[in-house]
């Protein structure tokens, strides 16, 4: 049975990685690192998730000794706990930023200078629907953000097809995806009933869209946007394409359906989905509108931000890495 | 002091403007109707509206012996009453969507057939910040939805500038929207966790806004789609403006704070709003966005939909008729 | 693999047993049915329960031929389905309150004249807990309901010691306790930024919780009143006693420990529960609090109303009843 | 046109405090300080409340020329400013808790050494509703907590008329009554879709509540416990008491209407209140209930816990001071 570190595992994304290899079948959860709760038993933290392990220091000596580690460490801060963990012989998913990007100088300009710009080549960008065998093949996969999660399944078909001219992506968001820092703005009274836009102009996840989109064939600037929503997990994209070329719905249904048919975690609905519909699961559920009167394509995503999003989607491509079904561990 | 009847007290809309006539310095609250919930007192529904007074059955007879109505009645069923009362010289805020769109076939398509095409051109659109003459001379006003009302005050100065090429209209509000009938969408339980997109396509307010942009001179078809948050009171409306030509951050800062100088109840804020900011009040609030990624122009404009959106307004035209200070009973 | 039916599967509590046992390793969903959905796939209206049997009109002839049917109908209609079904040799679980009660003129009293009181005595009380083995040997179980569940876990180990001389239980209940019925007082509107006491002296859980604790030697009259709040799932009970000697914290401690030593769904924690932390778990969450201030004994429980205190809790008794591990398909 | 100075207006209650005299007809806002936010406007971080004064240190010798102030310092802090205010000849309203115990040790037990001891039989208790005349001869009004607020009204007329043996106070708030510190127990994470009591058997209310409840005549040890909801602002208190004898609904009627006859800021209501009926007024909402089954008087009383519970009394008390009717900007 493989067994598999999680480093990081007193935020959001680390605890609930933690909790799917925890109960996995297949998968030994090794140990869990805290740098700032170190000491601490995960239920202490998280009661909800009911991993009675206690946080540690990291200590490469000992906690190298892995078949696999889940690193949910800040952007910056994970690339050189990645490089030692490859240089170990241990296959990585990173939840951050650090190997998304292709591109060094995109990434320095958003985030920081990079500590292991070497290693990016050798990273298979996580989504696990558009890189299924190469992600099975990798020993470092970088997870996508939750956002480009989202917006790359709902734009997918369409960016496949050549379709896309223009794109606005607006999307909301449950306060999770905020991570749990102490902040003004994500204490209970800022955010009940409330809504507003944040990053306007200026989110990281917007190169991560738009490397992936012009990886399939839709060479733009997207506008990107998202919402802070008075609920805890949960992302809903609404996304408005202007397309090449009129586009009827019956065959906008055909584009997704041959896109993703067979595709257990995709769920193409009828109606467009509510977060509800998918929280707590893997599945991005996806409606695709053609709308005559302004002939364009809205296509709407909803997905659980730390679990598609994040921590569900790195135990997916786990899974492939150890040769087990898809959705082992998270079904 | 003159008289006012509140007709359609029962519904939210109804109900608060009851309050606010109620509570007004130069107004008298003559009496509220609503066919439903007869002979109950208004604080029976709405114990924080603290008005005391009990509906009635609509006697014409008795109630249309006053200086002015808001009609707050649903679509249809407004125009007839619209009519008697304008014939007895009653002057009229309506609510409904009876009188706001110019073009009777318009209305035809996306409602019933019209009681009464002949009142169409005596009806005056009642945004107050764009009509505030016309409000003032008029004896039938008929007040914007609650979404147009954002929309357009996000666009004016844009589309008057001849700037608009295109435009998403991705509007988040919340649930009393949906105003007070029992529907198995609007039962907490649907709602809590929850963020979905509703009336994909198709919602009644699209052709008013069409209208109104087309008026301010950009005549283009919009892309509009409102989505259903978990909070009671609030609207936020996320513009995504394609212009004609570049527009750089102080040319655009320039357009709003030309348009709005010396508007009280228009906030030009220098972050996002979130509608907690608005809550309870008359003010929209706006925030115009160069974004130098895309091109595009980002509008942002927050509304409490039931005051500035629907019964604040409606109260400020109200204001405006009887020659009252704009602000009377709504500061 | 024993088949097993859920009758009335519209609901909130039969259609999380019907995703239960859809799920479940030991037992085969044979049927859901529904009166007023039937036709529906269950995931039309639960999509985040992924059931997509197809709802049905209850027919005995082809339903009745099952190992094990759950019954979720209002009480009083409840009844006369269980009655058939035993009459089939079908092991049932009622979630009603037709069984729940022993004494006929207590049920008639609170409820409807008793449609077969002649049953109610071969009914056993199924507070797993507390009745494990004859819920085994039962061929029919009456389900507690969701307060119940969680007062008298609170309660039982201090009635069982004859220490409970007066309780005041004040109780604090998500929305989807009340069901899935339209009513206004469900209304996001009217429940959101809201709080408020319900069914004051005369709510229906009253008789089952003296029941119960007369059992375990607690002859008293309970003060208990719920209260509703702006979240959907989840109970939290705030049980104050006056004890009828001082009780310390020490030995406080000590009549939890043996009472639930190896109760693996029963939580003692160091802290008084939040209702997220048992959120969509079986597991009770007690927390008991020698109060030296005032003498009295507080003892806060938290449940999931619609797991412990209902259908999850079904499920455990279903697996007693057929000799599996109780926890199977619920842990 | 007194001058009012409200010291501590980055809070939440200072902030609101800093609202209603800038708003109100009789007073004029002075000036407004804060120790952590100096330099910015209020309205930079309560947009909503529409009070552009920028907030500066505190500077006696410009800040102490002002005819009242109200002071919204935390506990310890509050009473040497309040000193020195007194010095001056201010009228002082003080929003902490230092000066409401009349014990000193009480005082010292529960809070920290008292700064001022020789001040404390200066301040008068400021529930408008029951020390009216005291206040408006006071220089010093030592404002209520606003669970005491609440509890006291729900049980005066009990503890007035010698009935009260035992009371139990289950308290549920609203997050903004934790103030506005960073705390991780009030991000919205923490809060959202949970319930949990805190402040278990040590709650720094309990004398306060105790003190009022003796010296009405019900020297009892009251036992009260708040929990922690997912709303903003709001409180209801349901209070369980034992009576020394039995009390009827109509005997029970007899003394709240008697004891708040011509209140207006009390409304004795039909049905249990909730919080949204009382949101942001300075009403308590107060429903008594004689309950048959156990012999107890249920009494549940509703507030807003930053006005009625803080800010609006304390302009209410500001009002009786100058000799203004009581309801002066805060109706």
């Amino acid at each position: 049975m493989p067994s598999v570190l999680v480093a990081g595992a007193s935020g959001y994304a680390g605890a609930l990685a933690a909790r799917l290899i925890d109960r996995h079948p297949e998968f030994e959860l090794a140990a869990i690192t805290s740098r700032s709760e170190a000491g601490k038993r995960l239920s202490d933290l998280y009661p909800h998730h009911r991993v009675s392990l206690v946080m540690e220091e990291l200590d490469l000596d000992r906690h190298g000794e892995v078949d696999a580690a889940i690193v949910a460490y800040p952007h910056g801060a994970a690339a050189p706990l990645v490089a030692a963990l490859l240089e170990r012989g241990v296959r990585v998913i990173d939840l951050s930023a650090d190997f998304r990007l292709r591109d060094v100088a995109t990434y320095e300009h958003w985030y920081v200078t990079h500590p292991h710009p070497d290693l990016i080549e050798r990273a298979v960008y996580g989504l696990t629907e558009l890189h299924r065998d190469a992600i099975a093949a990798a020993q470092l996969v970088a997870c996508p953000g939750c956002f480009p999660t989202a917006a790359i399944l709902a734009l997918a078909p369409l960016a496949e097809a050549g379709l896309i001219r223009d794109v606005v992506i607006d999307a909301k968001s449950g306060v999770s995806g905020a991570g749990r820092g102490l902040r003004e703005d994500t204490q209970f009274v800022a955010v009940d009933e409330n809504v507003r836009p944040y990053g306007v102009g200026q989110h990281r996840h917007m190169p991560e869209i738009d490397q992936e989109l012009a990886a399939l064939g839709a060479p733009i600037v997207a506008a990107f946007t998202p919402h802070l929503l008075p609920l805890d997990q949960g992302e809903l994209l609404s996304c408005y394409v202007t397309t090449d070329r009129p586009v009827g719905q019956e065959e906008l249904d055909l584009w997704f359906a041959d896109r993703y048919s067979g595709e257990r975690f995709i769920d193409l609905v009828e109606r467009p989905p509510g977060v509800r519909d998918v929280r707590e699961t893997n599945i991005c559920a996806i409606h695709a509108h053609a709308d005559e009167r302004t002939g364009k394509v809205f296509v709407f995503a909803a997905i659980d931000n730390l679990w598609k999003g994040t921590s569900s989607q790195a135990v997916a491509n786990l899974n492939l890495m150890f040769g087990f079904d898809e959705g082992r561990g998270i079904s």
